[in-house]
């Protein structure tokens, strides 16, 4: 099953959500932690992505712009709690547009017979937020980012 | 009113307090980022605070200990997100003994007629860790270092 499932209830600042891919963890893990293969599968379809800065360790720092056909730009910034594992990434999340407003993001990856299950959740700091999150479209980029991660994953299995 | 007050809805994986401090913002904002100051009242009186790491800015991570009478010590480590204000001052927070367990905490100081409404706001990542937060009696330790702080702002005014 690749569907997407999204989970966000009612009065709950929260957003969970499970997607399966047809690879290996480790290899999941890499497309998740090394900038040159993220920046080919996460956001939108029509939105091209620079990253300014990805230091996937305790206490560093992200940032990164998604930027349209017109160039208009969309940045966005974080910092890693902890080093990020297999078992646990966990990074602050912050939309430049909506400057003030956090959430912590936990992603995990669990395999099962050579593929993987990515659970993601999100936390925010207000069910307003949360709920501003969601109205702004983010389910239709989510979908389409994985999408595009199942084609990259399917370019390094090729690859080796 | 310098009474505490405590939020923690039943299903929702949230705690948010509120407590007024008879101190300008200015001083309270020193003691939230100061690690000589923070240690002078974080947390019950029955611990000790040791800082091992204090790092106030985004990206800083920082790391105490709380030691009890018998020398057990309490481990708890974080990061900043985003370099800390008297406006907002967010940071992700684990407690060593329950490790990979991660929460979000917003600190907000509002000046009033030279007192102080400290907000603070906790998300976490599940609602099961947000009842085990409250179980493990944090809001005595909670009050009785917001009592502390009380005391440290009346040493800082004497002084200076």
């Amino acid at each position: 099953m690749n569907e997407l499932t999204i989970d966000a209830p009612a009065g709950v600042p929260q957003i969970t959500m499970r997607r399966e891919v047809h690879a290996p963890r480790e290899l999941v893990f890499r497309a998740f932690t090394e900038p040159d293969l993220l920046k080919q599968w996460l956001g939108p379809r029509r939105l091209t992505m620079e990253i300014d800065r990805f230091e996937a360790r305790d206490g560093g720092r992200w940032r990164y712009l998604h930027r349209d056909e017109d160039g208009t730009e969309y940045g966005f910034h974080g910092v890693f709690h902890g080093d990020p594992t297999p078992d646990q990434m966990v990074q602050t999340f912050e939309f430049e547009g909506a400057p003030g407003h956090v959430s912590l993001d936990t992603a995990r990856l669990e395999e099962r017979d050579g593929r993987t299950i990515i659970h993601m959740n999100s936390v925010f700091q207000s069910v307003e937020a949360r709920d501003a999150m969601v109205a702004s479209g983010m389910a239709d980029g989510v979908r389409e980012g994985f999408e595009q991660l199942d084609e990259l994953l399917g370019r390094l299995a090729t690859v080796g």
